[in-house]
This record gives structure tokens, sequence and C-alpha cells, in this order.
């Protein structure tokens, strides 16, 4: 092991220019649009006719603050079946800069599994997310003006449900009055701000087909009531064509490399606790045709972003995936096993094991869809033999193939053994089979994931969700799928219970209908779509020199 | 003259690879990064010595909705200055997408004067601006967060003056209260949003020299006060280096070319009315470095952008202009001189005598600083010979060269003569000297702008400026550099008094201490930091087709 950190080894690994990248799948200098010389766009179509690759979806168990390594285990991955032979690409998600500013830890993998150039990747990249936050932000500005220029279409501002976002933790702007000042300056009301990655828009921009798509989504966007409470969209506000004319580059997926100089392709990121949680469908598709393999990940654990990966993405992506991998730490089972934190160094075989119901837990629920799992053991120094045999023999026991990687330490060669096993679980037959009927309604679907992937018992709506139920129905919304908003941190929605808790009941508050991204959210418990920033965020600890050399980005 | 929109005649006309321009002037692919194929950031610092070259500042009379077309002047002058074999870099500022998506007519030229490609330069480009306001409102987040988390400074939540920013024209968010929703959710106050170009980082950008000055600028700027009354400023919350990290890329100047395929350089871009109006200082000293002509521009007319080329930017870029254009139009100067919109076509000699008052007083405030001024007559179809030849017999008779331009329909050819006069005033003595010695106060040299940029009497202050002038003296800030806040339509404060009023007062209504960029503002009049859209906004005309064709952007 080393003691670099993340950037200090991502710096000191020359790299290869983004056209040498390109040519390794068949893409030439005029198929992609560079962005400095080691990033590019590219561009859509792809020329030529491609079939498809083998699709693995990498998830993991619930969160911990022990880490659990998924990004790491998803480009050591890769370039373990690069260095196998197996042509792969990767399909990840776009970090936010809001928690890059808050929290230590990067969304571009870590030591010798890392997908660069992080620092750039980990902030504005190629603008994909200042576009959106762009294109959200000038709805906002043209729907208030709308009403302050006369409001023809009789929107009533206390009934406006589009609100303002910023790629940026500050708890300071989830409530706002806005509208002050005046005659000249708008109308007072209340707002607020969420995280771009909250916005619908970014759920829009990685569901679209294409641009024709993206627009036919974007004009589909709910932004209020009338004062009679009619619903009113982006349609009806005759903006359709300009906020989608502000996402003709965000669409088109980014090409980078690994350290080992594989193509990675990262494009598109709503956080799966609040959204989707999965890269755009155009970017996993494009892995899909220039890969024998693509490697993707969802967001968070296999209860938020694998669910609606199976759920929401792939009956837009038209692919199911041909083995799921689930990641698990050693250290993170330990303390769903209730390990306090400091104590995560210490042996303890029997938290262990009693934490490991929460890996079990997710295995079955991506089991239920009837693709081969494949358990990814991403070791850490501090792990014991005794504690890798334990956890072996729980997942054993399960008839499910496991792994451990070292892919931090050895990038790829960390991950021979997985890598196997993978192209292994590929090759098995597979049977996917949805949850619930298309056409379910809201109600149906979410008690068949809590029961079915929370392992909960049942659904309790709010006076208010219930209201809204009714109008929905009125509306015709009432059977679109469902994205769940809740905790990452448990199967719950309470995020202090950890492992596999059972009978409890999933508390929705209120559900906000996603017209463009066609679903419905329903919010559990009291997830945030605005996050805050910690007491020390990072930011204190970053600074660039004269010659432009980084430190304390990870 | 064609009937083809600015767009279409962009759109079809095919670009030269950003590199083949770079070749132009001397860079080799790796000196800079391309944006796509045909946009590119210049790595500094530049490979090799250069030679600076000659310098020519175009600026103009009052704005009025008849149009000047400086852009297009300066477009067209640098492709005449190229067509004469003078090799010749234009320096511009970069867009603003507010007033994009709000105004119909775009910041890139026109007709066949325009730098290319006019979409992306018009939207989010190299995503300078968004860089921009992510920093900047990354800064607000750190400071309320600091608040929320202890507050150990002792900020005063009544005291932040740094407001947050968006590229939006948005009045809805002038005047906001944020921090609502209880203890978890930051410390209600009043707050508001300012467009990009008005944050001070977009100052600072301007008139940093590399990454040190720029960190060392970031951390001059002042965040707010104590409850204690005393100054906090960004080195306090020790976030200097992370704001910096955040503008390494954007602080590189943008490098696109004109529809005849000459250089063009696009960097920064505050508004000339509320902040200093210039493109980066780096944007203009690369120019001189590579071209032996350097045409550059300053926003508004010659009393905002003007003014403060002369006396803000060319200390800090070390070089004064060798020669100033100022641009008229016919149409403009009938406005001027009373007529009105919807009578313009028609000739009407007396009004346009009377309103080239308006163009001599520039040309009188150009001339202080004993520089060379060279008039240039914008010409429209609609302009009578006889009004043409009264125009030309009032410039002569200031003994000020003029030439005709119709850069619009005839790109670099239009703009012969204007160039053979550019370099003629380039080749006479120039005895440049400032209107007030450095270390004025900021009474002095407000008086001294009022009287003789303007043409005014005097200067009051409201009771809140005087208040803030001796806290100043005390802070030691009252001897900075004045950046005057004023109307772009007006010599006076009052957006309606057109020609060139006199015996006038200029009312100070607030200081605004802007000690990164190293000036104070002085906020004359009711000059709006958040402009508001239209009744009908230009984003209701635009669109994108499904291969991408982009209608109704001007």
């Amino acid at each position: 092991m080393t003691n670099l950190k993340d950037i200090e080894i991502s710096q000191a690994t020359p790299l290869e220019p983004i056209e040498k990248i390109a040519a390794k799948v068949g893409l030439s200098p005029t198929d992609i649009e560079p962005y400095g010389h080691t990033k590019a766009k590219i561009t859509l179509p792809l020329p030529g006719q491609h079939e498809l690759g083998k699709l693995v979806l990498v998830t993991s168990i619930n969160p911990t603050p022990a880490g659990e390594g998924k990004s790491t285990v998803v480009v050591g991955l890769g370039d373990a079946l690069n260095r196998a032979g197996h042509q792969t690409v990767l399909a990840l998600r776009e970090p936010s800069m809001g928690p890059v500013m808050g929290m230590k830890g990067g969304a571009t993998g870590g030591g010798y599994a890392q997908v660069v150039p992080m620092e750039d990747i980990n902030l504005h990249f190629t603008g994909d997310m200042h576009a959106l936050t762009e294109a959200h932000d000038t709805l906002a500005a043209l729907i208030d003006n709308h009403i302050h220029h006369g409001n023809a279409l009789n929107l009533d501002p206390r009934q406006i449900v589009w609100k303002r976002v910023l790629d940026i933790n500050d708890r300071e702007l989830r409530q706002t009055v806005v509208g002050l000042g005046g005659r000249t300056s708008g109308t007072p009301r209340q707002d607020g701000f969420d995280i771009t990655v909250a916005s619908e828009l970014m759920a829009v921009l990685c569901l679209s087909e294409d641009l024709t798509d993206l627009k036919r989504r974007v004009n589909r966007i709910l932004i209020g009531y009338t004062y009679d409470r009619e619903p009113v969209t982006v349609a009806d506000l005759k903006v359709g064509g300009a906020i989608t004319l502000l996402l003709k580059d965000a669409i088109k997926p980014n090409l980078v490399q690994t350290l080992e100089h594989n193509p990675a392709i990262i494009h598109g990121g709503p956080f799966a606790n609040i959204a989707h949680g999965c890269n755009s469908v155009l970017a996993t598709q494009t892995a899909l045709q220039l890969g024998d393999f693509a490697v993707t990940e969802a967001g968070f654990g296999a209860d938020l972003g694998g669910e609606k990966f199976m759920d929401i993405k792939t009956p837009v992506l038209g692919k199911t995936p041909d083995a799921v991998v689930v990641v698990a730490t050693i250290r993170a089972l330990k303390y769903n096993g209730g390990v306090k934190r400091a104590d995560l160094e210490q042996e303890n075989v029997a938290a262990l094991k009693q934490g490991s119901a929460n890996l079990k837990r997710h295995i079955k629920s991506m089991q239920q869809y009837g693709v081969p799992v494949v358990v990814a053991i991403n070791r850490f120094t501090s792990d014991t033999d005794a504690e890798v045999a334990a956890l072996t023999a729980e997942v054993d026991a399960l008839a499910v193939p496991a792994a451990t990687t070292t892919v931090w330490a050895d990038g790829g060669a960390g991950a021979t053994d997985l890598a196997e096993k993978v192209v292994t679980a590929t090759q098995q037959p597979k049977d996917f089979h949805r949850l619930v009927p298309a056409g379910a309604d809201l109600m149906t679907q979410m008690t068949a994931i809590t029961q079915k992937i929370y392992g909960g018992a049942k659904v309790e709506l709010s006076g208010k969700a219930q209201r809204q139920l009714k109008t929905f129905a009125k509306q015709g919304w009432d059977k679109l799928p469902v994205c769940m908003a809740k905790t990452q941190y448990s199967l719950t929605d309470d995020a202090h219970q950890l492992g596999a808790p059972t009978e409890f009941t999933i508390h929705v508050r209120e559900f906000a209908p996603r017209l463009g991204a066609g679903f419905v959210v329903a919010l559990t418990g009291n997830v945030l779509t605005m996050p805050g920033l910690p007491s020390h965020p990072a930011a204190l600890d970053m600074d660039i020199d004269a010659e432009g050399k980084i430190t304390g980005l990870f």
C-alpha cells in the first residue's frame, strides 16, 4: 500500500491524449470533441453499426462512514476486464461539486483505480452540471417573468413547483422568500433551492434518447398550477426549445480514461437518494456499443440506485444487466453490526456476521430481478484473514460467488478474481423479471419496493400524500413509475437504523410529479434536496499554487 | 445587403479548425487547449518572447435602442487590418447569458463581421461565466456555513456584503430572504442576487496578471463585517485557495475566429454600467503579444467603458491605447437629437446635428487622455448621403479623422478606410496623461470624471455615502480608484437625458468596496445589478431541431 493521496497518484500518472483513448474503441478524432487534451465529448449517433456488449451493474450495501469504495471497484473491475482481454468501457456518473467542496472523498475512484483527470472531473468537468443549473434557473426566471408581465397563463404564485438550483451544498438557500422589493422586482412568494443533481432536468437529461426526446421531455415538465388548480407545463410557457438549446452540449457523453488508460464514459449524475441515481442512458448505450463489456454503477446502495436502475432506467435503456456486482467492505459491515467508527480497525467477527445481514438483504433484492449476482469484498489493510473467511462463508452459504479486491492499492491487478467471476456470471442464463407489472399504481409499486427491496412491511401516506394521490388519479399520473426519495444510510426511512431491519413502515410525506422524467418522486422521511456543508468543509484545505498544482482535493 | 440573420450567416460559413487559427499567430497545438474543434483556451505564459503590438481601443457614444454596432465595428476593423497585411488579434468580452435569453441582439458582432461559433460564444462558451458563478456562490455558501457552525469570526449576518449571483436576468432574485426553515437550515437574513458579470470575482479575474495575483486578489475580497464593525475578508475565512482553484481554467483566455478566419481572444465580461466593463488584462496582453495590432473594446459608451479602460485597466495592463475609435451611427445620433424610434428611417439633418453633441462629448473625453481619436460612422442602409455629409462635417470641424464603415454587409472590406485612418493615428505621437493623479481621494476622482468625462458640474453624496466615506478613510480605502456605476443611456445618472447635458449633478447613493478588484464602486441613480427579462424574452423564439440546428438565437 502506498501513502500517496488520490490526487498525488493521479498527478504522478502521465495521461494519454484523449484521441488515443478514443482510437482504442474505434472512434476517430472527428467522432469526438476535445475539451482540453484529456477530456472529450462523444458526437452521437456513433458512426457505423454496433452490437451491444454485456452489461455489468455495480451496486453496494448501504453506505456508511466506513467507506465501501464502490466507484473504486467499478474502475478496478473495468481495468481488470481490459487486462483479461475483454474490451471494456465504463459508464459512470458525473460528480456534483456540492459534496466535492464539502466532504473529503471524490467520486472518481481512489488509489490506483481512478478515472482521470480527477481534478477536472471533480470540478467543472465539461460543464454539463453548469449547463443544467443555467437551464433550470433560466426556466425559473422565465416562469416568474411570465407572472410579472401579465400572467396570461393564470399561474398561481403559491403553487409554483419549479424551484431553483445550484450545484453547491448551501443549506441557507433551502427555504427562501423571493420577489421582494416592490412592483418592479417581481412577485413576493415562497421559494427554495435544490442541489442541481436533484433537478428534474438532470433526470430528464439522463433518460433522454436524443435531442428530440430531450425536448419532448422538457416540454412535459410540470412547473406549477393555475389558480384553478390546472397543471401548467413548460410547453404552455413555450420555452421548451430554449431550455433544450441550453442543453445541446450537455446531452453528449464525456470520454476520459482510467489510470490504466482504458476508456471511461462519465455522463449525468442524479443523486440516488433524491432522484434515480444512474448515469445517462446515452452513456450506458454508448459504452455497450463500444465495449464487449460495459461496466456501470448506480448511486448509493442496491435499495436506492440498484432498484432504480432496474425499475426506472432499464425500460428506457432497452437492456437489462447480464450481471450485478454488490460491493461491501468488512469495515462497513462491522459498522452495520454495531461497531463504532473508532473501533473499526479491531477484529470483530461477531459484529461482522451480524452486519452482513445488510449485504444479504441487497443480494436478495438484486436476485429477485432474475440476474446473476457477484459479491465484491473490497479489502482494506485492517481486515483480518478471519474476518475475510467469515464473510466469504456467509456469502458462500447463499451460493453467490464472491471475490476480494485490492483495487485501491493494485488497480486492475487487484480485481483479477472478480473479473473472472463476473465474466462467468454474465455467461449464465438470466431470466429478467420486473418487481411489479408495468402500469401498476403508485401504492402497489411502493409496497412492492418496501417489501421486496427494503425488507419492510408497509407504506404509510401523510394526509398531504393521500390527497395528492386522489388528484394524480384524475390527472392520469397515478400509474407512472415511482422514484423513491429515501435516506441512503438505512433500508428504512430512518438513517439511524442500520443492518437489515424488518417489519418497518415507510412513511411518504409528499409526492413530486416529474412528468418530464416520466416518474413520480415519493419523498420519505426527511430526505433533503439541498445538502449543507460540514463544520470543516473540504474547501478549507484546498489550494492551487502559481504553477497550477492542486492540493487538498482528496 | 443580405436578409440573412446573424446566425444564418454564421452557420453558412465553414469554420477553420482552431489549431489553424492558433498557427496564424505562432501557437502550436500544445500551446492551446481545444474546447471542441473551433474554440480553445490559450495556455499561459506564451512560449518565447514577444514585442507588444499597437493597442487600439474601440468605444462608442451612449447606446440607444437604435443600435451602434460597436462589436461589429471591432470585428470588421480587425478583419480590415488583417486584410491590409497587419497581423491583428482581437480582444473582446464574453457575453453574459442573462441578456442573451432576454433581448434580441448578440455580443458577437453581426452580419459579416462576427466572431464564431456565435451560438457557442453566446451560450456556455468554455464555461468561464459558470465557473465564476460557482466560485461566487460557493464563497457565499461558505460564509453562511461559517455562521451556522459557531461563527468563530463573529460575522454579523446583517452586514454580509457578499451577495449571490446567477448568469440570468432574474428580477425575482434581486431581494430575497434566505435561511428560513429553522435551526438546521441556516440563519435567516436579507440577501439578494446580482448577475454574474456584476460579481467582484469577474472584475478580479479580468484584472489578474496570473494565478498568484488572482489568489492574492481573492483573499483581499471583503465579505462583510463583524458585530464590532470590523471588515472580514476571504483570507479571514481561509478559502482563498479553494475559490482560486475553482477559477483555474476560467483565468485562461479563449481563442476563436472571425468569419474571415482571423484570431479573436474573448475573455472576461464585466458590464460597464455596474463594473469596469473591459475584457481581461490577460486577453489584451496576449493579443498585444501575438499581434502587430490588438483591437479591443470597452463596454457601453466612452463615459463608462472608455473611462474605466483608461483609469482602471491601463494601470494594470501597463500599456495605454495608441488610438481610440469612437463608434456612432446616424440613427443613434438622431435618437439623441430627439427623434422617436419609429421615425429613425426618415432623413433629419437638424436632429442629427443636435444629437451629434453626444458624439462630440465622447471624442473630447477620450482626447483628454492624450491619445489620437478616430470616429467610425457605422452606416445603415437608411442613412442618407446628406446625413453622412453633415456628420462628417461636424467631425471634420473638430479636426478628428472619420471613416464610414459598412462592416455588417461587407465584413473587413467595409472598414478599409477606417483601418487606414487607425493605422495613421497609431503612428502619431501620443502623450498619455491621467485625469487625476494616482492616490487622489474618491471625491476628487468622481468630480474629475463628472466634469471632464460626463460634462456635468458636481457630485452629491447621499447620507449613507457620506457616512461610508468617513469609515473608508479610517480603513484606508478612500484613495482606491473609483468605478462608477451609472446608467449607460445618458451622460447623466438619469437614463432619459439624452444628447450632451451640462450643469448636472451626479448622485451617489452608496459605495461598494471591491478590495479584491482594487477599486470602490460608486452606485449612482438607480443602476440595477440584476436585470429583468422583457415581456417577450428572446428565449420564446429559440429552438433546436433533431439535427442540432439552432434558430432564434439572433
